[in-house]
C-alpha cells in the first residue's frame, strides 16, 4: 500500500540542547537533519525516545517539528510519547496540526499486551489524525511486553500501519516471524546492534539513532544489492562505535557527544533523568570516531 | 514553616472514568472528594499516579482540577508527571492556572541519583510557579533510585519544600532516616502497607489512595491520641483489604472497583497499559467491603 | 491420592545460624521446629529459600535435616534449590538418604516457560527419588515465569504431584485458576500476606515462613470452621507483623530477628548476599511482638 | 605479584552435553579445550556461568576438571558458583582437591554492596584454599551490585587477588577507573561487546564465552603491538558474531551452537532453565560462521 513506509534508514533524529541551561537549540537541529538529507535517508523519525520527547514541552515540540519541516524535505514520521489513547491523540493532533501534509506517519506505541488493547488504541490515533501508524515494540521504554503472534494479529488489523519498529530484544528471530506474516515493512532499531541479522531476517531497513547514519545507509545499500556478506562487510567498520555507543544508560549522552563531535550540533548536553556521559570516555569517544569512516572531515580535528 | 503540609491524610484521588470510552466522569469524580471533605481528610493529592495522570490530556487534567475545585474546599496537592524539568514547569504553570490560591503544593518527583539535579530541578519548578513542593521519591514510577542520604540533601537545600513523599521500599528505616534529619514532614504511601510503622518511624501521616481512606484516617488519628497500639488496633481491620488491594500490577484496578462497590464512583474503568481486574476476584472483593468497617453503608447491598 | 499433603499450615523453618561465624545453630534448629510441632502445623518446610538453603555447604544441610527429624514427628517437605535436572537430583538424593520414610515430598521449583521441559524436569527428580513433589512456582527467586494455563499442564501430567507452591503475585487469581482445574492441594506463601485472599479462592492452607505461625494456623482454622469472617477476625490481628517482615529486601533478617526475640532461637543473623536488619527497626519490631497475640509469652520481656 | 594472571585472553570454557539426555560430553570438552591451547590463549576459566557451572552436579563439575586438566597444560581459573561463603569454600576445596597445582585461581563473585561483606567473603575462600581469587563483579549473575570504588577498596584489601572480572556495564567507564586505581589486572567479559573500550580503559584482555575467541586473541594482540587502531581493524571483522551471539536471554545457546557448526564440539544442547536457539536463526548464524575470518576450516561445509 502505499502508506507503506519506504524501505532502507529512517534517521532517528537527536534534539540539541544549547547551553548550561538546555534550550532547544534549532540552528544545530536544522543543521543535523539535513546531513541526513544529504546522505540520502529515506526519511526522518522525530520526537522519538531517543529525541527525548518526554522531555520536552509542547512549545518546544511544535518548535522541532517547525524547524525539521523547514529544513528539509523528507518524509517525516513522528513519535507520539503517551501510552493512553486520550493524551496519545492529543500529541496526535497537534503533530498533525504542525505537519499537515508533511507528516508521512505516526509513530505510536505498543501500550498492552493484550492485542485488542492495542489495536484499539492504534486505530484511534489513527482515525483522529487520518495517519497512518509506524507500530513500536520496544518494552524497555513502554514496559509493555507483547508477544511476535500477538504483535501480527495487531499489525494485521491495522489497515493503517505504515511499518513496524521491532525493538523488543532479541529482535533477530522476532523480525524473522513478523516479515513471514506480515506485507507491512519492518524496521530494525536499537542502535543498529543487530542491524546485520534484523536485514537477513527479512528487515526493510533501519530506524534509529546512531551517531554516524552513513553506517547505516552502507549497510542498507550494501545488503540490497550483495546480500548478508557485502552489508557485512560494509558495516563492519561501524560496529566498533555502534557498540560503544550502545552503553547501557549512557548510551544517549555518548551518541549526542558523538554527533558534537562530529561537527553536526553544537553542544551535546542531555536532560535529565538521562545520565551524562563519563569524562573517562572522551578519548576513546575520539579513537573510535577518527577511525570510522567517513565520520570526521578528511583532516578535521576533532571539536 | 506555614507551607508545610498539615499532618494526617492527604487522600490520593483517583480519575474516574465514565463507560467504555472511559471519559472523564466529574460527577463521580465530585461525589468521591466530597466524601473524602466529609470524612476528614487534611487535603486531597489530584493527579498523582494513583490518578492516572500520565493517562490524562491536557483538557482532562484541567477538567479534573476544575471540578475537585469547586467540589470541597480541602487543601490541594496536585502531581506534576513529568520528570525533565521543561514539560514539568509547562505543568505546573498549567495547575497554577487553574487552581491559583487553592495550590497548596506541586508533588514532583525525584528525577535523578544525583542531589544536584534533583535541587535544580525542584527549585526551577518553585521558582516558576511560587508553589511549594512535595518532593515525591517513588522509584517504581520514576525509575530513579536516590540514597536516602542524597534525598536529605534536596530537601535540606529546598525552602520551598512542603513536604516528602517517601515511597522507596523497604520505608520504615527510610522515613526514620528522614524524619530525624529533617523538620519537613514527611508521609508515607504504597498504598498503606506500612502505615503503622511509618507512623512509628515519624511519619506525619499518609497520602496515598486506598478504597476507605476512614481507615487511614482512623489509623493516624489513633497514633496520634494513643500511640502505636491504638493505632494497630484501629488499623487492622482495614489491613486484609489494603493488601488485597496492593496485588503487584492490578492493585489500581481492584482499588477502583471497591471505591465503585462503595457507591462513590459510578463506573471502574482503567486506562491501558493498566491492566484490569480479573473477574475471578469479584466475589472475595465483595466480602472484603462487607467486613471492612463503614466500608459499605449500614444494611446495604454491594452495587 | 494419599501423597497429597494434608491441608492446614506447613511452616517453613528458618535455618539458625550462631554468633559471628554464622555457623548452623542445632540446638535453636531444634527448638524452633518443636515449637512448630507444639502448636500444631501440618509439617514443615525445610532448606526451602527461606532457610536460606543455597547459603548451606552439603554437610550443614544434612545437619539441618538430621536436626530437624530428630526433634519433631512432623511430616517434611524439604527444598531443592538447584534449577536444573543433575543438580537437583543430586540434592534430592542426598535429602533422601537422609530422610528416608520421613520424606514427604520434595519441593521443586518451576524451572522453565515451556510446560514440557518442567514436566520432563519435575518428572525426573521424582524418579530418581521416588518422592511426591511440591510444585513450587516462584518467579523472584527462580527467575522463571510461567503461564498459570501452562503450570496447570504440568500438574496434571505429574501423578507424583503433593500439592503447588503459588507465589507468582498477583497470587489470589492463580490460585483460583488452579483450585478450579487441579485436584491437588495448592499453598500460599510470600509471608502470608495474601493468606486470607488465597483461602477464599480455595487454597488448602499456607506455606510460608512468619515468625508467628500461630497467625497462619488460626487463620486457617478458622476459616475451616467459619468461613471469610471468621478466618479474618482471626488473622487481622497478625497482619500488622506479616506486613513488616514482607519489607523489600531485608524481609528474611526481620523475620529471623523477630523470631529471635520470640525466644525461639539464640541469634538472628543471616548469610550475605542477604542484606541485615537495619538497628533503626528494632524498636518497632518491639512493639508489634509486644501486641502480637501470642508472640511473647505472658509478661514475658523482649529478650 | 606472581600470582597475577597473564594479560592475554582467557577463554571461558562451555561445558557440552550429549544427545538428548544431555550428559556431560567429556571428548567434545577435550576437544574444545585442546582448541583453546593450539589457538594460543593464556589460559582456561572453567566452570563460569557460560559453563553453565550451576546446573552440573559435583560429580559432573569433578569430571569437567579432570578432562580439561588430563587435556591441557593451559593455566587453569576455575569459577565458584555459590554466592555464600559456606557453600563457596565447599565447591573450591572440590576445585583444589581436583586441580592441585593446576589451579591458577579460583573466580569468586561479588556477593554484597558491603565492601566489608566481600572482603571477608573473598579472604575466607582465599584462606581454605591458598588460591589466588579472580574477583567477578557480574550483577546480572549475581543480583548484587557493588560500586566501582567500593570494588577498588574490595581488590585493595586483598593480597590474593589475582585479577577482576568486570561485567557491570557500562564497563569501559568502570575499567578506566579500576585500571587507575589498581595494579592488578582487569579483564573484559560479556561476550567480548565492548572488549575494543575495555582494553582501551587499560583492561589486561578479556575473559569471557565467544565461539570463536581467535577475534579475542587478535584484539588483544594487535592492540598490544599496535594500540587501539590496530585492535579494530582486527576485531571488526568479529563483530558481527560477536552481536550475534550476544542476543538477551539466548546468547548461550547461540553461543554453543556456533561452536558446534566450528567443529569444536558434537552437540549444542543447553540446559534448563537456558532457553533454546530459535530454529530461524540457523541460516543466518551459517552466514555468520562462513563470513567470520578462520571459524570455518579452509573449505569446510557448515555442520
Amino acid at each position: 500500500m502505499t502508506h507503506h513506509l519506504a524501505p532502507g534508514v529512517w534517521g532517528v533524529v537527536a534534539t540539541p540542547f544549547a547551553g548550561p541551561s538546555l534550550d532547544v537549540d534549532e540552528a544545530s537541529l536544522a543543521r543535523l537533519v539535513r546531513h541526513y538529507a544529504d546522505i540520502g535517508t529515506s526519511g526522518l523519525t522525530v520526537l522519538g525516545v531517543f529525541g527525548e520527547a518526554a522531555r520536552l514541552d509542547a512549545a518546544e515540540r511544535r518548535r522541532v517539528l517547525d524547524t525539521v519541516v523547514a529544513a528539509v524535505d523528507l518524509p517525516l514520521v513522528v513519535g507520539v510519547t503517551a501510552l493512553s489513547t486520550a493524551p496519545a491523540i492529543e500529541e496526535a493532533e497537534q503533530i498533525r496540526a504542525a505537519l499537515g501534509d508533511r507528516l508521512a506517519a505516526l509513530m505510536v506505541q505498543v501500550n498492552s499486551p493484550r492485542p485488542e488493547v492495542v489495536t484499539e488504541h492504534l486505530g484511534a490515533v489513527h482515525k483522529a489524525t487520518g495517519a497512518p501508524i509506524v507500530v513500536q515494540d520496544y518494552p524497555v521504554s513502554s514496559g509493555v511486553r507483547i508477544t511476535t503472534p500477538d504483535l501480527v494479529t495487531v499489525v494485521r488489523e491495522l489497515p493503517s500501519a505504515a511499518a513496524v519498529k521491532a525493538e523488543a530484544p532479541p529482535t533477530p528471530a522476532a523480525v524473522a516471524a513478523l516479515t513471514g506474516a506480515l506485507d507491512v515493512p519492518v524496521f530494525g532499531g536499537l542502535g543498529g546492534l543487530g542491524l546485520l541479522d534484523e536485514l537477513a531476517a527479512g528487515a526493510a531497513g533501519a530506524m534509529t539513532g546512531f551517531s554516524c547514519p552513513e553506517g547505516l545507509l552502507a549497510c542498507v545499500e550494501a545488503y540490497r544489492v550483495g546480500g548478508y556478506e557485502a552489508a557485512r562487510a560494509a558495516y563492519a567498520p561501524y560496529l566498533p562505535l555502534v557498540n560503544f555507543e550502545a552503553q547501557a544508560g549512557i548510551g544517549l549522552a555518548v551518541r549526542k557527544e558523538a554527533i558534537r563531535r562530529r561537527g553536526l550540533i553544537e553542544a551535546s548536553g542531555v536532560r535529565p533523568p538521562a545520565p551524562t556521559m563519563p569524562a573517562a570516555l572522551g578519548p576513546q569517544l575520539d579513537r573510535h570516531l577518527a577511525a570510522t569512516p567517513g565520520a570526521l572531515a578528511s583532516g578535521e580535528e576533532v571539536r
